[in-house]
């Protein structure tokens, strides 16, 4: 059966999605034509409006359509307290625990020597540029607790403490709500060194 | 956390997509944003194309770019025998399975009334039209051997021998390359009612 040619490119263009296989790839397509056109059209919009739009932070690197986002700007904020995330639904986390008033440094990404990430292309060096801006006194990094995340962390606080800014880390420990019995090893071992 | 809207909405079209959930969404939407923005602009032109130029073929309902699609213009296939499949890609496995040399008729779909899908919105008033054309000796009905693929095939075989064509179903039995021990009892029972 020659596909017609149009259908396999969208085909192929679905697939270079991440998580998105040649199968679903093929059954996206097919809704979209069969079953929503409409969808298919606001879809393309969004990706033309979101190419067009959407950049990056000048103070926090997150996404924006400004030039400085809103939370940057809010003069509500404590500029005393710097927290690296790796993305922007991990500041959103952080934002919904209610735990954190000061300002954000939004990675875009973490260390991971096997896919090709390096220092470069995690914007290590504006994180350095922007924790030296003199307001800034502490800086809590926060990324997340993989092997990954833990090596970012490892290459900020080493990076960071040399220029004498105050490093902390997001505390380790057993997670709220949980039952010893069911925590992992690490967990437990990593709580115990750091009980207070 | 106030996102920028173009992201917003890129989420939220993406959301629309089936087996797409708001996790996958946002990692799709970052990861376009981040790492591939010349793939966004891509996919958004894949989709105005195919939402402009791919429509049914007139005479098998399946998709094509042309009036009629290239399967059916095929002068080498046999005009006699017209097997009826769910989708395009059910046609494709057919095809690939080199043993069929006759003509198709895509449902793009099968009856399932949970989903509100019933006889009108699976072509089957084409279907019959189709298969009185006075050329059509047989109609081979492969549609998949779910629930509703045999509630489709047991409503076209009804309707179409009510006018007289000869009406043939794929044969259920043991796949090629199993072992009995592993095959499932229904498979089973259907091979020794179907033996030959």
């Amino acid at each position: 059966m020659a596909a017609p040619s149009a259908l396999d490119q969208l085909v192929d263009s679905l697939k270079r999605l991440p998580g998105i296989g040649v199968k679903s790839a093929q059954r996206i397509a097919m809704h979209l034509l069969q079953h929503d056109r409409v969808g298919a059209q606001v879809l393309a919009r969004s990706l033309e409006g979101a190419v067009a739009n959407v950049r990056h932070c000048a103070r926090c690197h997150t996404f924006t359509e400004a030039e400085v986002c809103s939370t940057c700007l809010d003069p509500q904020r404590d500029r005393r307290q710097l927290c690296v995330v790796e993305t922007p639904a991990d500041q959103a986390a952080i934002e919904r625990s209610g735990g954190f008033q000061g300002l954000y440094f939004v990675l875009m990404g973490r260390l991971s020597p096997l896919d090709g990430i390096g220092v470069r292309d995690i914007g290590l060096a504006q994180l350095f540029e922007r924790a030296t801006d003199g307001e800034v006194e502490e800086v809590i990094v926060a990324t997340g607790f993989t092997a990954e995340g833990e090596a970012t962390a490892q290459a900020i606080a080493q990076t960071l403490k040399a220029r004498g800014i105050n490093v902390t880390r997001l505390a380790r420990g057993v997670p709220v709500g949980s039952e010893l019995e069911y925590v992992d090893l690490g967990t437990i071992a990593h709580a115990l060194v750091d009980r207070r």
